[in-house]
């Protein structure tokens, strides 16, 4: 029996109310040897509470040792085991702005770029244009039509776009057209499989980007596409079913409102900041058990090598927890989908801090004293696997029966 | 390979002796942020010295966050995979009560209700009956006969009896017939599969349950019955073929003999309390290797939610210690089946504290100073799950082999 299977038949309605507020990238590494970690470093009373009042642990989203994509780290949060389930870029990009998938549809992520005469690619992001000229780029495309299949065409953010191809017979077996770097021509789309499926899926996108690029060589700086993160929806088991608890996504990116549409939950749109998100988790509070809040900028921070703007944005979500206190959650679980150490610049292995607190249900950490890397070694959840998260936030709200009698 | 079939290639004989003793339900919560669990309450000197001397950690019975039942949980201590062998109710009462089941037998736990004229039950446990009026009732209806099957009917405890279709072609996917709520009638016998064995066991049992009405619909209270937990002999893999030892079992309760017997070990009868336990120990010392002893009443207490009551359990517990040191086993396990915080008033899926004693073999707690389920947080073991218990206990015995050259 799956994972998904099990937690199905172990789980049970209830009037509890779990909240995970996935700080992106949270887990760090010291500037120099012995010095703290970001986490370490910031300042954040409320979570230093928490963590002595609650359990704390390390959690491995994928695996130990492995550096896991945004995509795999939350579906690993969600309960969802992210080797079975790896969902292509397409389709995050698709759900991510609103776009409801079928069945039938197969998607990619599609990249504005700059290429000269010949056809050769000088800027694979065409100078990283803005949304809204994207959004005139892709009105100059969208409405090429394909024989027997319906096309979607959408801007998603800066030079990126989504590409729809919808009907039935289609398949996400392609290759990725961009060649990675400048001075080459954008690949021709390849079937990966012997399927008629993938052959003429590949032929109608080929007609695709000929006639694309007939339609906007003339433009500047975007003139051609690539499409690479071929993928369908994946039909995933909804949230609700296997936790009976309806689910909430307070995000403000596209990618982790797809990630969580893609499990079933609940988009709260209009989002814009951490403000926002707190007001939308007091407005529905009454309207779902499970709040899944996000705050990507830990993650950017990282990913910029800024350790110290990435400790502000840590103690800017501590902040906001008093407030979220107030609406008295039976399992908070505060935690990162990865680490983004801004020593490495990127998502790294390192298992991610993790504070489970649900007050007179949660094990003492009589050793630990403040929220961070190494206090979280000496927690009473010890190191983990995501895939056991969900179990233990389903058991912590009470919404789970005993396996046997 | 499965986890029994790898200890089964590395196990081997010898002499010495290994002692499992498992407080029920051991595993605890504090009263109030900070305080001790029950165990850390606990006036418990031997033990502590153990749990100095000796390795401590903490054990997951099934699994993290899942709450164990008593027969998963206790499987996960003798090293079978609870998630594997997963044993229906009616097995587990039939062994509990001594009855040895062949592998042509289906079983089911049945309970006497009472329903009204029109066949409404109005209380699923006939007002709890006692069992020697159980075994009144069970005497009215155990001269039933059905063609091709034998029928056992015994009593268990209180309105609890258990009912056995002993031939060929039988199975146990039978639904329940207990509607959970009174004001309804009990459901019929339906096959849960289309196979012909279940059409024919569930043609024979309702034309049983149609006989039980008529027999004993003017008895008071009882005067109806219900069925669930269909079940068949498991025909598990026995401990002493995989572990090389010879097991005996030292309960009180009919649940955990039964558990014990589907392994494989002898059953020490008679047995009405610790002391009763101990002498047994000491008499069958010489004859068996291994030795399994419950302790049921620390669960009973943390059910009841009685903190104090079950401390005093937990000390009752500690007071026998110096006379199972006496035997100077090798190794000698203390831990429990799953938790039983008297908070929660029920099982839970917290990890049990679990103390390994094997003078010589075992790595030290530096930071150990008693047995509480925070100080097994330090301890040598760290947090395991009971599929590697018996690998330790093996290991610690001196029974196995290395694995390769």
């Amino acid at each position: 029996m799956s994972n998904i299977d099990f937690m199905k038949s172990l789980t049970q309605s209830g009037s509890t109310k779990a909240i995970l507020l996935v700080m992106d990238g949270l887990g760090g590494l010291p500037r120099e040897l012995g010095g703290p970690t970001e986490l370490e470093a910031a300042f954040t009373p409320n979570m230093d509470r928490l963590a002595r009042e609650g359990s704390v642990g390390l959690v491995n989203t994928v695996g130990i040792g492995i550096t896991p994509g945004s995509g795999p780290g939350h579906f690993g949060l969600f309960g969802y085991d992210p080797l079975e389930h790896l969902i292509g870029r397409g389709v995050l990009e698709a759900v991510g702005i609103g776009l409801a998938l079928t069945e039938q549809d197969v998607a990619a992520r599609g990249n504005f770029c700059t290429v000269d005469q010949e056809g050769f690619i000088t800027d694979r992001r065409a100078g990283r244009i803005l949304t809204q000229e994207c959004a005139r780029m892709v009105s100059l495309i969208d409405d090429i039509t394909l024989p027997g299949v319906e096309v979607v065409v959408k801007p998603v953010q800066d030079y990126r776009f989504v590409l729809i191809l919808r009907g039935p017979g289609l398949s996400s077996a392609l290759n990725e057209t961009d060649p990675q770097k400048v001075g080459l021509k954008p690949l021709k789309i390849r079937p990966l499989d012997g399927s008629p499926e993938a052959r003429k899926t590949a032929d109608l996108v080929n007609e695709w980007v000929t006639r694309v690029s007939e339609l906007i060589r003339s433009q500047h700086p975007a003139n051609m596409v690539t499409l690479r993160g071929w993928s369908s929806e994946p039909g995933l088991p909804k949230f609700e079913d296997v936790f009976k608890m309806k689910a909430a996504a307070m995000a403000v990116y596209p990618m982790y409102k797809g990630l969580a549409s893609l499990v079933g939950m609940t988009l709260i749109e209009g989002l814009k900041n951490i403000e926002d998100q707190l007001d939308a988790l007091r407005r529905n509070w009454d309207s779902y058990d499970f709040f899944f809040v996000h705050h990507k900028y830990t993650d950017s921070r990282g990913e910029d090598g800024n350790f110290d703007a990435k400790v502000k944005e840590i103690e800017k979500v501590d902040a906001m927890i008093p407030k979220i206190l107030e609406l008295n959650p039976d399992v908070l679980v505060i935690t990162g989908d990865h680490s983004t150490p801004s020593v490495l610049k990127s998502h790294s292995w390192h298992p991610v801090p993790l504070i489970l607190s649900a007050p007179g249900m949660t094990r003492a950490n009589p050793d630990v004293t403040s929220f961070g890397e190494s206090q979280c070694l000496r927690g009473a959840l010890g190191q983990f696997n995501a895939s056991d998260l969900m179990k233990l936030i389903s058991a912590h709200a009470q919404r789970q029966i005993k396996y046997g009698a």
